[in-house]
């Protein structure tokens, strides 16, 4: 028995639906035109019966899954196969050139006919597994849109398959050449389908007027379906901006309405901006938390092990330690001139720098004594020696900070005495530098 | 008195309507064409006559809801039917055959053209009861979808009706043939709504031009209509799956911003397909939650008896028992290789495997002690005997498990004391077979 | 001066958007067909004038706001009138009677033409003040589908302007009759703009093509409007509807997924139909919190006054005291067969019976005690003597409840300790009741 | 190098666009009618040539992003242009007039034709990033519907392009005219892609009827594109006003299912209205949540501050006191006839009158004491004396009102002890008058 979602059924399957596809673009329209089987058309209409014949006798052989559970029974698979399509294909494998011979000539149109039934394989792609599977897999294509794409396939079948009707009915009259016979055909078709109506080309009996009635209904609801398709997709695409711009929106009738200060609303919308261009405007904790643990902290390491490598403190701390510290570290967000930390005021979390420029200031801003840059940490002092802030410090440009918690720290530790050590080396040592500078 | 939900009014109100529908469909041909009111014609007359007049009998005997209150009083309703549709529904009931005289020949085709008024019916199917109801009984019919398939009736019946019209007014001349002056009417027409307009026949005076226009408009109106209803409907279409997939092009959008590596990518990508086909994304605990209790408890029992019974803690527990532990169970994923538990860690939660392997390992992981598949429960130990866990355990693959933390482990016991004996009973059991392990 | 929202602006604002309508139906028509202004015209044309002349006048009289502030400074109000529609409304107020001159023939289709230029009236409807203030007001039409309406009639003006100017291009020739010549002019537009475009009127120059291009793009740019805005408003319709349906969807996707037994299912689906007929599906809850408490109170009193003056407690309670009542008590279904109180537990909540029948049974639920209807009480036992429950009861069919918690109820007796007194009284008596019936 | 985003770069883009936007329109135009390359269009043709030129040189000369790290070495940016747009670019630049020969007479409008390949610098406008981060700048324009205008342009290219392809298939013969030959093409493009159809002018042969096709297909999606993203950005215009009013549909849904009595469903809509009015109905918490600290300090000031200073408590306060203050402030709006506080009640707030008139009255609300307007300040007396209320106070009419709790009181005032000895100086004159008012 061969497995549903086994390599060879999914080359099998495209296989069959190309076949198919073929058959009903080749077949109806010899039969329209009037052409015999012979030549070419007798070797692929060979192929077609095999190719057909062969995919019988695979179904028999292909599990299915029943309420999520996997199938492979022989019996139960032929008695499902033989209750379903069964009877269908077996009518589009029909050998036909078997009936290659005179006597039987006004039965081959009918038989021959019969292979447009495989169509419903084409519908079945719609809610199929095989493909959506695929897609699953890799995340790639909007299902939007490879509906839409799909629905375009059956619409220029359809559109083919209705040409080909109307040269049956007689519609294109007076014409010798085949191929502009058919040019003429589908030139109507989508003329009709695509409600230009030019009215060159027009039914003449009552039998085209119904016809072309039916084209006109099926040429409506398409276009409402792929207008409709188009809509969704459109409202879908890029949700993550689309959320943003809303949000944006409603923040900017907020200022409209209370009528802030211009100036002060250009500093508003320049933070969203840089948090657009910076985070995408996305809660890096909404997306996280809806991970499992272990995935949790491989994107967390991912996203901060270049910024942590830097930060002297961690360069020569153990994965397990660096997996406690990035899962403590909240990213945070200061606007330029905003102030991180105050002198004089107690302190209960330190700043890792992970872009933009810190400065630390004398009290009233006026006197800079010293600047920050990308993997630096400050205010680490007033963690390690429970004191008051030393100095200010404050956002020279757009700052992406991660903050760290006393309550984390602490917790990071007391688990790891080692690297607390560590840190009590450094800080004292930074300690005298500061304690010299305000001397 | 008839109750307005009863079945008799139900089977009534759907043969009135299908009357109604062959009233519009048949009267209106009939004296565009002007065909004489005999054989089957008077037959239909008169089974249209006495349908309508037996639902104006039945009208007033129907009770009918006034605020949500049942209002069975004769009086009120005769005023109630008399104040609304008795006076049209009575000019549609008029005993035609009665005017089957040549004298009132004149009078005939106005007062046949007063059954269209019948039409009120079927707009009132749009905000009606019957059918909604149904639907709301079965919840299997999308209510835009509903809406769609009605509003195509609809059109279908307008678009006949506007053919009739059409042939008054003398828009298809020189046309002897009955069948072809009706096909020709309706396929102008359809031409016209679908803005089509091949321009074979067009009107020729300004009655036709001012009627064309309003078909045209018509067209315009109900096309957006569809167009409008589709993307509403295709929009709304499988909104679990819509959410899904909006929640994962913004992880997506997260992890191509943040150049997360590819390997990393591909995982957070397995885990959230593997989220779907296992629980379709749904967050199972906010569809319990908007339940009364009862159902909740009958809902988690249904999901999870099968494997409650599986597990052999749980095999002999009665039903009381069996509610409090479902209910307790909080289900959690865990990525190929991820942790569940660690040696020497302290324990305050056990799992129960619903599917998926897990594997007790050795604390750096390179010895595997034991595997656990679905009904299997790891960390039970810790629970009971409030100690440190005594060894790793880590999914081998996807695995789906249950947690039943010690909080809800610990109220269980207490509440069902027979329960906790056994419990103590098997754990004791196991503690030996670990110890005989680790020695 | 005159206040902008004054009753005798709200008039005249309509008048003078009606009278501008007729200017803009009647004046192009008159000059795209040639007439000469005499007779009813000319006291027409005397109308417009004075109407427009007089509403100059009446805006220098009226006050606007700027930034929510009203301001009725003549000097300001003229000010900010002559920097914006002056001109052009004095332009469209000429007193063309004055021009009745054969001298001054050639003038008059220019001058009359001018009048066009008030079409920014309707315009300013669109975004304007007075329309949609009376919207607010009454909070019944839909903004959706009043946008939708004015630009309906937006859509004819512009087509028949469209005509007039079609007439004008010599776009109907040798057509002596004018009313034919309107009707083929309007008629060769609509079919345009609803890009039907039959071509029996096909534009014979170069400028007329590019007048009729210039009709398709207006009209395949108004077509896309009129569309999204439907499916806008029809997305939006019935809101309340829509997210039942969507919460609905989700729950049956979630069923179905899990193989939920049949039963079950119907059991969940019911409890939602139950939910929508009752309450709507609405978060009761929700939609209060965000009034403000005083509103709040007065619409908890409005929907339950008339069960509480049913429960014998309360009947001689006075205002204060039903306040405090029913802003405690909380709405809550019971599906059929579902236990509100099991007897031997803590009993921590009274229930009032709002709908449906609550039956009194025995331990094992099968003796029925007593049953209980609207506006009965059940459990208040408990609450006044701290027993455990002394029976069992659950709901029959589908009972709407509202419980009243021991918290809730103990605070109540302690702000109204008369009510305390009969309570006790109350109860006393039902125990003995109860006592008896268990002895 | 040049810097991607620097001055020069963009006015060099957009120079280069228009450029390439003139050679799209006029050379296809060109060889559609066979114009000979002479006089101005040979100065035109040197003009492009040397833009084309130019821009190659740029191009090598102009930094990129890769992952968000500017790239400014020379070599890496020559070979990206080299392996990407280098090709095109250099057909396009070919210098024509030195084919300004007889001899390469046919050559030229081959090599002429290649500078259509320059259309790929628009598409890549649609996704580019010069054009969308100025507006990322300014925050004015709607990403939709700047997509939509921008597909408009696009849209008109398309069809001049497809118009001078008519014209080289021979699709309008017997036209001597150049001018009437292309305004005879556009308008059959036009008439084609508004799907208008009028007939007048109609393929003739197979390959103009494909063209046709063609252009219909292109029609129909850029049709259902234009249409679905019209939609989006109806349904998205105003998210705002409609996010109100989906509120304000379910309000209404719950009090008429209710059957609240009418007088109470006014107050409720009047709350709205008044909502929508004042605030927008938005929830000014939850924008200022969003920001970081110092704009919303900022905000927070600047909408406050003009309140601020008509309080005396705090017309001498100094800035870190205000922002301490402002922040503390929580809006909330009490409807006609509501009580903010009620006599002997404990007061745990005080309110400050932001807009809107408050009463202080008796117990029983039949006396009025005073009125309080902008800039009062309510119930500060139990706030400084932890006594009773000594008065009742209600709403006139709807009263927009800060609320400052005892808790961010008692926080301010031991954060600032000047402010605290200045409150208490005022309160005890305040409770001076009371006493002698109650007396």
């Amino acid at each position: 028995m061969i497995h549903p979602n086994s390599r060879l059924r999914e080359v099998w399957d495209i296989y069959i639906i190309l076949v198919t596809v073929a058959a009903m673009v080749v077949v109806p329209l010899q039969l329209s035109l009037h052409q015999p089987v012979q030549g070419l058309i007798f070797v692929y209409e060979v192929v077609l019966s095999v190719s057909f014949a062969l995919d019988i006798i695979l179904r028999f052989r292909t599990g299915f899954f029943h309420e999520n559970h996997l199938v492979m029974d022989p019996g139960r698979v032929a008695k499902r196969y033989l209750k379903t399509w069964f009877l269908l294909d077996l009518l589009a494998a029909w050998p036909l050139f078997l009936l290659h011979d005179k006597a039987l000539a006004t039965v081959v149109p009918l038989v021959r006919g019969l292979r447009i039934l495989q169509a419903h394989r084409l519908i079945r792609i719609g809610r199929g597994n095989t493909f959506l599977r695929e897609l699953h897999r890799r995340y790639s294509v909007n299902p939007g849109l490879f509906r839409l794409g799909y629905f375009v396939v059956l619409m220029m079948l359809a559109a083919h398959l209705l040409a080909c009707g109307w040269i049956m009915l007689g519609g294109i009259q007076d014409e010798p050449d085949r191929t502009t016979k058919y040019v003429k055909a589908i030139y109507y078709t989508i003329t009709t389908l695509a409600t230009v109506g030019y009215g060159d080309i027009t039914p003449q009996n009552n039998l085209q007027r119904l016809y072309a009635m039916g084209m006109m209904l099926v040429g409506v609801a398409s276009y409402g379906y792929v207008i409709g398709n188009l809509a969704t997709f459109l409202a879908n695409r890029d949700i993550v901006r689309a959320n943003f711009y809303k949000k944006l929106e409603e923040v900017t009738a907020f200022l409209r309405y209370r009528s802030i200060p211009s100036e002060l609303r250009a500093q508003v919308h320049a933070y969203y901006g840089h948090l657009w261009e910076s985070r995408m405007g996305q809660d890096e904790a909404s997306i996280l938390g809806d991970l499992p643990e272990s995935l949790r902290v491989d994107l967390a390491l991912a996203m901060r092990r270049d910024l942590i490598h830097k930060v002297p403190f961690f360069r020569e701390a153990h994965e397990e330690l660096l997996k406690d510290v990035v899962m403590a570290l909240r990213p945070v967000v200061y606007p330029p001139g905003a102030y991180l930390i105050r002198e004089g005021e107690a302190g209960d979390c330190m700043f890792i720098v992970s872009s933009g420029t810190v400065e630390v200031v004398s009290r009233d801003g006026s006197q800079v004594f010293a600047e920050f840059n990308e993997g630096s940490f400050v205010g680490e002092l007033s963690l390690v020696y429970q004191s008051p802030r030393t100095a200010s410090a404050r956002a020279l440009g757009y700052c992406d900070l991660y903050i760290l918690t006393k309550q984390s720290f602490d917790f990071i530790l007391q688990k790891h005495p080692a690297f607390a050590e560590h840190v009590m080396e450094i800080a004292a040592q930074r300690k005298r530098e500061v304690d010299a500078r305000s001397n």
